[in-house]
């Protein structure tokens, strides 16, 4: 399968990219609005799994350019990114591909962390994301609760969940399977689009919890 | 430590006096409306406890009798009776007590478990027992995330946490101590009531959860 991480040189981009290039053999292509930092993530990732003895292909470019034939789009952008995002990629996204949005609602303040849903009506942005999607083009919302710093090294053997959401049942499917190919990750189906708002309210919970602990930081989630 | 149970006949309270009973020293309360019931429900658990070589002395009464010098008092009430429950037991309330609450705001639909603040203007069911507490007591909440029937199930072994949020730091501590006093179970300091509804949401996704997932049941949450 062709996966592109649109902002995948950075945060979860960066360890969904890394993972799936050293635990799969799916195409892995980084995209970027600037070309030549998708081009230079890309050789990076090369670079650090070829040290790992894994000599790997990763594809590099723009965003549109990346997104051409991709089965699976990864929109490893801000909330407030994701509509530009979708727009500037459109053209070039296909009517069987499935798009997947990790993205989460959240407001930082003194007294901690928060969930908030977008600007607009969507309850969550992953709806959000899903309303802008080209009609026809499932967006499924998943990776909400993972830990980027750790999803990026290697060494960590992960061993926690990720709650995936959408309406689409075989887009949903693939998804979870994808996921379950990364060496320590499992992906739980937890229902439709509109049970994200919950799934992304978890991050700020982690966040406080890693404010609250200096030995809990970086936290990932198992249900057990 | 005197730990009252109110609504300590099921659900969430009923694993908790067990628990508590059979792994610590506490003197255990079980709280009812009606007084026999509480009663009833103690000796059952002592019957409980004793079949597992554990002899042990639960008392149990009506809620206002068993509140009377209690130390921590766990309101295992439905989130629609938390303000009555209160009420009803204030005057035996201790000023140098612990109030806890576990309930979460939920609403079940056809389309899945939201999370849903109660009626009022608290934008938790947390932050709505603490506003409805007496003047001076703190109120802790925790425990929202717990599965009751293998909280009662004295055969699991649990191994999973429990988030704690409160305002009384030291309030909020002592809670700790004494959840991390029941085998299997870690209580986390999760930040400050007002970040209590993104605990509360937990629930209604391991409720999703298991309802996409047949092999998937009665989850506990373990941060890491």
């Amino acid at each position: 399968m062709i996966i592109t991480l649109i902002g995948g040189t950075g945060d979860i981009g960066e360890g969904l990219a890394l993972r799936w290039a050293h635990d799969t053999d799916h195409e892995i292509r980084i995209g970027s609005r600037d070309p030549q930092k998708g081009i230079d993530s890309a050789a990076k990732y090369e670079s650090e799994l070829s040290q790992r003895g894994k000599e790997r292909t990763v594809l590099g470019g723009g965003n549109s350019e990346m997104t051409e034939g991709a089965d699976i789009i990864v929109l490893s952008v801000p909330p407030y990114y994701i509509v530009d995002t979708i727009k500037s990629i459109e053209s070039a996204i296909s009517p069987t591909s499935i798009i997947v949005s990790p993205a989460v609602g959240l407001k930082r303040s003194e007294a901690g962390n928060f969930y908030s849903s977008p600007p607009p009506s969507s309850r969550s942005v992953t709806e959000y994301a899903a309303d802008a999607s080209p009609d026809g083009v499932p967006l499924i919302g998943a990776y909400h609760t993972l830990p980027a710093h750790r999803l990026s090294n290697l060494d960590d053997p992960l061993n926690f969940d990720t709650l995936v959401v959408g309406d689409d049942a075989s887009a949903k499917q693939i998804v979870i399977e994808i996921s379950n190919e990364i060496n320590g990750l499992r992906a739980i189906d937890a229902g439709a689009l509109e049970n994200s708002a919950e799934v992304e309210g978890i991050t700020p919970t982690l966040i406080n919890i890693s404010k609250s602990n200096k030995d809990l930081k970086d936290l990932g989630v198992e249900f057990k």
